[in-house]
């Protein structure tokens, strides 16, 4: 049986696999899987005479970077506006049940934080008089982001763009083992990778990529690109929106919405960047052509 | 410029677009692209005498089928058990807000309908004593699910298999035009086309397929092989599972939870099925090898 690598051991399960080619089994083999298990995120916030617990989400993510999960879900959410806001983080689940294990997050935020639960997308629709629209949606988004990309800046050049797959695909550690994960990346508009995360769900790696940037004191990403592995959708648009990243770039197709909420902040969008070729959606003032 | 099909124009969506090859622009043309819009799901349940309305859930999805999509996401939650607790849906957004259009659809429950909002999985998570963990999500869809699949049957030959994505590319419509879609569909053990939905979420593929099929009498779906576009996450797995499908085969890779899923409930998975080859995770006896 293959093993992965220590680091990794919890992020990657190796399962029997039988591998068929034109209808004959051409061997069975120990393959690796990404590991995909439920994490709950919990809160902790108010003040400290009347502080109070609340579980938030529940996501299934590829355990592996669960603070950095957190801190960018809170702050692309709208729920916390900066690193400071969070004090501590400790996995829980283990006082509680052993099976949960590294399962429960709780988060500790200060007791400054000003924590708007409204925000939360969800919450925002359901409460929403304006009617439930793509307009209202990314209406939803301006009135909780702080950032706008600078007009015009940073640029890069296409042949950047025409790098980053490649290095993607390089720099993906557990897409190599198992062949099922999406990533997301930050680069710098040379080409340069700042960094990359790993998740069986596409939304979980770009929070982890900008949760750790917060962490980090990077954020707003104004002079950064973003590069994603699947497809653009309206949501993971306002999660860039959010962190003020001005140019966002994926392998695959964006959907209208996605298009429509990145014309409206200024952002540059990149779909279909594959095989020495990229479409621009918006934004085109960003990329210096050959 | 161009335009979608008048059947298709709720999906589908001219944008601008500039193509780039080597970094030069290859041409400025019209594109499609599939259309994501927010859909409010609203219940009216309970005696006549008591009835009451509640918002269950908002999903970014691709217009058309919201019925079919509804039905399902209902079902496959558990939420609803058969085709005939539901009475009637309509779209309601109109009369609230003209923005909203058809983004609001509200779903009639009969009145002998036994809703059990505890079976909402974040509802169940939050709910149990058990613990957070893959195990205990295995077991969350084990108390809800009715429909086991039965051992060994039915059987597909791997020729079958190896016929199904080129099928299921022929059959896509929205992807043909925007490259950027969902898709679900079910199969025949000879690999009949039987139906086939796209959507920009996957799940929401999924959920359409399963919610037609309940419409139409024929869950559970235990003669036929559903086959999904992307990976195979937990998520989908536990939808198959309350549809009693026995073979769930998809372009991209499995999860680790997935296979646990597939493995507890006895049904075939099979993940990169492309180009003349796939691997079976568990479930092998249900495919005819050469």
């Amino acid at each position: 049986m293959k093993h992965p690598t220590p680091a990794r051991s919890e992020s990657i399960r190796a399962a029997s696999t039988i591998r068929i080619t034109k209808g004959r089994p051409l061997k069975h083999e120990d393959d690796f899987l990404a590991v995909e298990e439920p994490l709950e995120i919990k809160l902790s916030f108010g003040p400290a005479a009347r502080r109070q617990t609340r579980s938030l989400a529940i996501t299934m993510r590829t355990p592996g970077q669960d603070e950095a999960l957190a801190m960018g879900f809170l702050f692309t959410e709208g729920l916390i506006g900066k690193a400071e806001d969070v004090l501590a983080m400790r996995h829980i689940g283990q006082a509680l049940a052993p099976e949960a294990q590294d399962n429960i997050l709780l988060v500790e935020l200060a007791e400054t934080a000003a924590i708007d639960f409204s925000s939360l997308s969800r919450h925002f629709y359901t409460s929403s008089s304006c009617g439930l629209c793509g307009k209202a949606s990314i209406d939803m988004v301006r009135s909780v982001s702080c950032y706008f990309p600078r007009k015009g800046l940073p640029r890069a050049p296409a042949a950047v763009l025409h790098s980053l797959p490649q290095q993607l695909r390089q720099q993906q550690a557990l897409f190599g083992e198992t062949g099922g994960i999406h990533a997301a990346a930050a680069f710098t508009a040379d080409g340069v990778l700042l960094g990359l995360c790993e998740d069986v769900g596409r939304h979980n790696a770009l929070d982890k990529l900008i949760g750790k940037a917060l962490a980090g004191g990077l954020v707003p990403l104004r002079e950064q690109a973003v590069m994603l592995s699947g497809r653009l959708s309206f949501e993971l648009v306002q999660k860039c929106v959010m962190a003020g990243v001005p140019i966002l770039a994926a392998v695959g197709a964006p959907s209208s919405l996605a298009v429509e909420l990145a014309e409206e902040y200024g952002m540059t969008l990149i779909g279909f960047l594959r095989e020495g070729r990229f479409n621009i959606y918006c934004g085109a003032e960003r990329i210096e052509l050959d």
